[in-house]
């Protein structure tokens, strides 16, 4: 058997594997901040949530949208949209062999910029705060998939 | 060449792969479930599609929303936002060197929520079945972003 | 430290980590076409947005939505929940020790069915050409599924 736990003695790979979950975990907060507005507000998506946690006669009143909810929706599917790319390429570009600081300078970039995207998404922040942290984290990943087939394109 | 085959002979690594694929599979469903309902019941969400599918005259009636093809793209969101995760930090878990039967227990335990949830959401079940199967799988997900954070942080 | 480099000297594995580079580049072009057609088209989903960027009195009237704009954010929706699923099977059926020129046929005929499938949905040209090049994508992500969990299915 391989002891594949040595792949984990990689430093890049460690690194990668650290901010990695620390994003995707940021990510899940979205699905649990999502569920607090839906709770608090009673805005339902359901007729049987609102049958369930909508206590009181007449619960189908609570099948409606709020703003505050579609806020949170969005800002949790821009993540996605922005995580699953640095998730595949930054999986990939750090088993190609990149040089570790510029490999962490890249990880820090794309979580610090994808933190102050949900805090200028969700405040609000003015623009063009929420745009500027997209295009940083936008950037980051297309700066490893510029590398990764610089040096390894197998077609 | 490295043999890179031999990274399938590590148990962990192994039964990683198989739950994710089936629960990946399991996901893709939802995509052919989508397809089902809008065919049958002739709800479109483009123009093009009205034309070729919704035969008869005045084919633009069927551009419009339904309450059970909403439902079924509530559920497939709902899994592409914790199937991520679960991929993502399950991947980084399983390479960390887990203890063999904690890790095919957090397998199981969200493969098998997962598709609780699927079940409550499309029936729909009354709640709390699908907010309880919900959190089992956002635990597991939380728990191996625990134990690969404790053992191999690196930032 | 083991070397992960050569984890890139296998040629499955490089022809896996270019195509879904490749693809998941391409996805990263949809939010890039949403932010076009927003700017140019002046439909936003945020009323900060609208201050900043619809500018002029009266910016409210910016928060709108737009076919166009619909149009590109079904299609990149669309993507995530096909791309995800080729990245995860794909992944572990690249290190499932598969034969080379099959598993680049699957790679190859993937994204050449999810461009085709872009070019489809923002075009838009009539169906089912849409519908085809989404089931080709489908049927390859599925015939990588199939194939892992013949060999190597441990549950």
């Amino acid at each position: 058997m391989v002891d594949l736990t040595r792949i984990m003695d990689d430093e890049v790979f460690m690194a990668f594997a650290s901010y990695a979950t620390i994003i995707l975990s940021k990510m899940m907060l979205m699905s649990a901040t999502t569920a607090f507005y839906r709770m608090t507000r009673k805005v339902f998506a359901n007729p049987e949530d609102c049958v369930t946690f909508g206590k009181g006669e007449n619960a189908k009143k609570y099948l409606r949208t709020d703003d505050r909810v579609e806020r949170v929706r969005r800002a949790h599917l821009n993540d996605l949209e922005n995580i699953v790319p640095f998730l595949g390429i930054g999986l990939l570009y750090s088993l190609s062999g990149p040089d570790l600081s510029t490999a962490i300078l890249h990880f820090r970039l794309f979580v610090g910029a994808r933190i102050y995207h949900t805090i200028s998404y969700l405040t609000p922040l003015p623009q063009p705060n929420r745009a500027l942290s997209f295009f940083i984290g936008y950037g980051v990943t297309l700066s490893m998939a510029y590398r990764l087939l610089k040096n390894k394109l197998y077609l």
